[in-house]
């Protein structure tokens, strides 16, 4: 798994990141023999969990550490080091990284704090710290982070005082940016008996951060899904490029973004030292690289014990067998919630589940009533009769505690739903508390999981059944994705309406037709040939929300009109705005009517270029409907994206008016997508608004556009 | 507690529903030897909790069992019969009941099914049941009940298998329409050693039901709140009415309805039979008057975990202490996402904490960093620095496995803990698993309950806080509410647009100013009356959609303008509905511009007149942005639906319109409401749409209504 040389690495051929989970020989720097102290505790733990590589304690103070010989520096080490942990005081590091860079080791985990996160002069420091191991070739994991481990083969780089009791083993990684919340998460996965395997806390991500520790623990044959815990992105590009590697190899991230609210991010801020970008651009970002994300811990761990059971649904059809009417009732209102289908059972199978059982309710969910304690046998008829039907993916039981209480009922139902689980190849999960009785260890051991609510277990089902069909999607898209590269586009005057939509219109949308009038003859002669009724509207550079100066003038219907118009716009704008340059007036055409739309684009500062569409009016702004994106959008993905709207079917056709020209509008959010990528040097925002979608095969045009640039002086 | 004579009951002297929790003797019919059938297990289970009344088991085929003497009848016992438990084929209830009845047993609990949850049959059997034993003053609960429990007296009058294991007893009640799930309920709370006092399935509900029982319970002293799962309401009134108590007592009634979808509506009444009112009346209902509605029983038993200890928080402002900064994003994040304050601590505490710990977080929430481990005498600082704020109502700490993991941190938090939450009286929540060592027991007997997911254990918080604020509110409004009786209205002619908006307008709504013209000339003559631009638009009781059928012409400038579309409308009818009874064309004001809304009355199968408000457009009917209530509705209730909809800034004035005439708005919905109470014999459904609301003290005028009158014969 390492390659090495004898005495010392060539950082060329070993993965730098790779030794934070698989390092053969670790020295530890600030051992201590006190157990308790961040230095004596990595020992005690590698030693608990039965490390087998070379333990070196590197201080001065010691002569051995639990049998091992102490060392004064790296430097005097005999053999290799893979990995070495830094349990000495902020001051001391830059003399520590020498050692260690001296010895050849490849990477250092900095447990110590003292560094970015306290200030100033703590981010001067730390600052230095990795401009210096950037020249030396050393990689930095931390500082101010609790460790990492690999629990499968007992490498417990950590002082992390959850390993006061072991843990169990499995294929589930955890990447952490908060170190004890990340141990917490440990702990809870624990006592569901849920083993992990590959577990990083990454600190202050002065170096390694979390997009590279992902890109890595994606790529690990033995993880089978990773969790994540977020705090904020600092490579936006490289979260972006592991999510799409963990979609390449089938490894779901399941991510839990914190700082949501503005309290939750001054306190992530406070916590970290990091800018929080914006919350709606993390969503965006997961669901259109394929992350599962999840709003709660419990969520995370539900769906993480489906995983280790390869629970990954085939397709969104449950069908449901539940000893409790009620349960029943609650498994098929949380698969209609959560996007799952309950199909319907054909009617001669129900009418002979019905002869059978006279009481049972067997359409699906099937409501197998307390009748399954008198006639257990009933039971594998209801499984097959389920099981039986193409049409039904994944299998929901509902045995509440009766399992665990009831020995006899409990060995029929698990015996024979894990046979019926085997020969149809179809997962299974039972809604149930077993207890740690003989049902557990049988249910375990046939591979059915169990998690004991059934809104939570169904939550976590159409989770997996999402990731499949995403993924599916996400890996197709891709591979049809056109890998050319569009050239950039130079900076260009936009700086009223008609730049910007002269700009857009160059670039493929379609704007109102318009013409510039210096005199209210003019406008009248411009007006006289785009035909009646015209809008008129200052063009300014200076005149950013044209309606607050009441500088637009709609549906004028004559030239006397337009000439009045044109009077009482300079009027105004002299009076509200004396500094304004005015650059003329606009005269406009008035687009017909139809549905009003908003698009824009955003430059995200981890992110990048996100591309927002939504509902005019108060959809977007007030009701916050509207979906995103980062750039570069194709028209699958934009269909998509007017398709999550919750005001979609407005656009369809809603309420006896007509359907609007999605296809226009998918093609209009494409473009905007190929502007934003060719203009990502200098636009800074984009907004068109409205959009005015028209009636099918009408198109759409773009009624009002403000483009902002990044100033010259800031390139 | 139960007042009887000596050897028979006169019924109006005992509480037929007080049996079911307080019976000092029972009566098993059915009753058997074999310990695990239905008449086996009530007699094993009332022994083993220790039931220190009569037990009379009632069966010709033993002498006795364990140790009591059998009978062959009611009718034989010796002494006083409280409650009958009848585990005995459907065939043979009725005559068990006359038996019962002769001895004088006030309530019979039946066990059986066979009754209405297998079709028609048994329907009409329950009916017959029903109605004899109102003849012969016995009270049933059942059939098809899984029975009732008191825990704290042992008296357990169920064959439940969930007794098969022993539960704790404690002050929390629970109310299930699902005997299964209600026994999985207590299977949980055992777990989370949280325990239940009174507890009653409700089966059938063939005579007692759900509100009657828990309008019991809420009265009950030894209970603290009442957790109640439901599938279907069968007595709206009487739900309200329990629910008053409810709030009255203090005693909160925590509530899952299942059912919601529309595949869970379907399982849950081929599963009980009962007809399921709308889910949005039920959310409707809940809010109104003060139930804590929750989706997952996850949340009833985490919140009812918080009341077990006595958590009902004075206010919505958290304090929060954390070992981990990302704990403490989450439980920001969780407390913004739940309607939760985080206030700010003042900047001199601040700077005093950040002197005592340079690195910790001290705005609130206070991070208090791993620091803690080894200063874990800077704790009662921090703890006094919040709980002196005068504006922090709860403290929320956060300590995860760690008071369970390391002895010494844990003692010092949690002995520290209790007394800050002493010397305070504030309540305090730890967020942690302490395991079942010192740490759960210190903090057990200090009285401070711990859960373990930061956002479940905020979303308790809120909820509690929630209620505690509701039902201040909702006293207050009762209180304060006119008890008088509006008289019904008599049937009125509103089978048109015109005679809906008389009858609107003669009940105190402003309608738009129109008159019917059975002519052009006279629909001038109106139009010169009224003022240009007018609205015509077809008057007719059989065409319901105007739109349809091209019927109505707006903003008509002039006479010719009218002439015209009273032709074209008149054609239009005549082609597309040449049977409609057409009685005029209705010549209309045009309203000026305002904001559209809808208001409607919907008479609701459970629970009456529900009252609806919404925005117009796409709002109400495709973004389901609307609120509900039960008539009567007060101003303050009115104005409280129109500030629960999501587009209420758009009322507001948002995007530099003009704010709406809320006054207006309220007072229309309170008329509405009014109406809805007086016309409750005959009005059906009535909606209005559009309502246009002017600018504030412009009001708001009814543009269009409709009334749909329940059927004269169906009365």
């Amino acid at each position: 798994m390492v390659q090495r040389s004898e005495n010392t690495h060539s950082t060329d051929r070993v993965d730098p990141l790779a030794m934070l989970f698989h390092a053969r020989s670790i020295a530890v720097v600030g051992a201590s023999q006190a157990e308790e102290s961040v230095g004596g505790r990595p020992i005690k733990y590698l030693l608990q969990y039965g490390f087998e590589g070379q333990i070196y304690p590197v201080t001065p103070k010691y002569d051995s550490i639990s049998g091992f010989q102490c060392y004064a520096s790296d430097r005097d080490i005999p053999g290799p080091v893979d990995l070495a942990l830094l349990a000495v005081s902020a001051a001391r590091i830059p003399d520590v990284l020498e050692d260690c860079a001296a010895k050849g080791v490849p990477t250092v985990l900095i447990f110590s704090s003292g560094f970015a996160e306290t200030g100033e002069e703590g981010r001067k420091a730390q600052a230095q710290l990795v401009q210096r191991a950037e020249q030396l070739g050393v990689r930095i994991c931390g500082p101010n982070s609790m460790g990492t481990m690999n629990l499968r083969s007992g490498l417990t780089a950590t002082f992390s005082a959850v390993l006061e009791r072991t843990h169990p083993a499995g294929p589930i990684a955890l990447v952490s940016q908060s170190g004890m919340y990340g141990a917490y998460i440990l702990a809870q996965a624990t006592a569901l008996d849920l083993g992990l395997g590959l577990f990083a806390t990454t600190g202050n991500e002065a170096d390694i951060e979390l997009s590279e520790v992902l890109d890595h623990v994606v790529r690990d044959s033995e993880t089978r899904a990773v969790l994540a815990y977020v705090e904020q992105v600092r490579n936006g590009d490289g979260f972006v490029r592991a999510a799409e590697t963990a979609l390449e190899h089938d490894r779901p991230i399941v991510v839990i973004k914190v700082g949501r609210s503005d309290v939750g991010a001054r306190t992530a801020q406070s916590h970290t030292g990091a800018i929080v970008g914006s919350h709606e651009s993390y969503e965006a970002i997961f669901r259109q690289y394929g992350l599962i994300s999840v709003d709660t811990v419990d969520e995370m761990l539900d769906i993480a014990q489906l995983i280790d059971y390869g629970i990954f649904p085939a397709g969104k059809r449950v069908g449901i067998i539940s000893l409790s009417g009620g349960a029943a009732v609650m498994l098929a209102d949380a698969c209609s919630e959560s996007g799952l289908e309950v199909p319907t059972l054909p009617d001669e199978i129900q009418a002979r589940l019905k002869q059978r059982v006279p009481f049972a309710g067997v359409a699906n969910p099937i409501d197998a009533t307390g009748q399954l304690f008198n006639e257990p046998d009933i039971y594998p008829e209801f499984l097959q009769a389920l099981v039986n039907q193409e049409d039904i993916d994944t299998l929901v039981l509902f045995f509440g505690q009766m399992i665990g209480y009831v020995e006899e009922l409990g060995s029929t139902v698990v015996s024979e739903s894990v046979k019926a689980a085997r020969d149809s190849g179809k997962p299974f999960i039972m809604v149930a508390t077993p207890g740690d009785g003989r049902a557990a260890q049988m249910l375990k051991e046939g591979g059915i999981p169990h998690l004991s609510d059934p809104d939570r277990a169904i939550r976590a089902v159409a989770a997996l059944a999402n990731y499949v069909e995403r993924r599916e999607i996400l890996l197709r898209r891709k591979k049809v994705a056109q890998k050319i590269e569009l050239p950039l586009i130079p900076r260009a005057d936009i700086d009223t309406e008609l730049g910007a939509k002269r700009f857009l219109a160059e670039h493929g949308l379609r704007v109102t037709r318009e013409h510039l009038a210096q005199s209210p003859e003019e406008a009248v002669r411009h007006a006289d040939s785009i035909g009646y009724p015209v809008a008129l509207k200052v063009n300014s550079p200076d005149i950013l929300h044209k309606t607050d100066v009441d500088a637009i003038r709609l549906g004028l219907e004559n030239a006397a009109a337009v000439e009045g118009a044109f009077e009482e716009i300079m009027c105004s704008v002299e009076v509200r705005c004396p500094d304004a340059e005015v650059r003329g007036i606009l005269v406009q055409e008035m687009v017909p009517p139809g549905i009003e739309l908003i698009l824009g684009l955003k430059r995200d500062p981890v992110f990048g270029s996100m591309i927002l569409c939504g509902l005019g009016g108060i959809h977007t702004e007030i009701l916050r409907d509207f979906a995103m994106r980062r750039a570069p959008v194709d028209r699958e993905t934009a269909a998509e994206m007017l398709g999550e709207l919750r005001g979609y079917k407005l656009l369809e056709g809603a309420r006896g008016s007509d359907a609007a020209d999605i296809d226009a509008l998918t093609d209009t959010i494409v473009s905007l997508s190929n502007i934003a990528v060719r203009t990502r040097e200098w636009i800074e925002e984009l907004d068109i608004n409205p959009l005015i979608a028209l009636p099918q095969g009408k198109g759409c045009v773009v009624a009002d556009a403000l483009i902002q640039s990044i100033p010259q002086d800031e390139k």
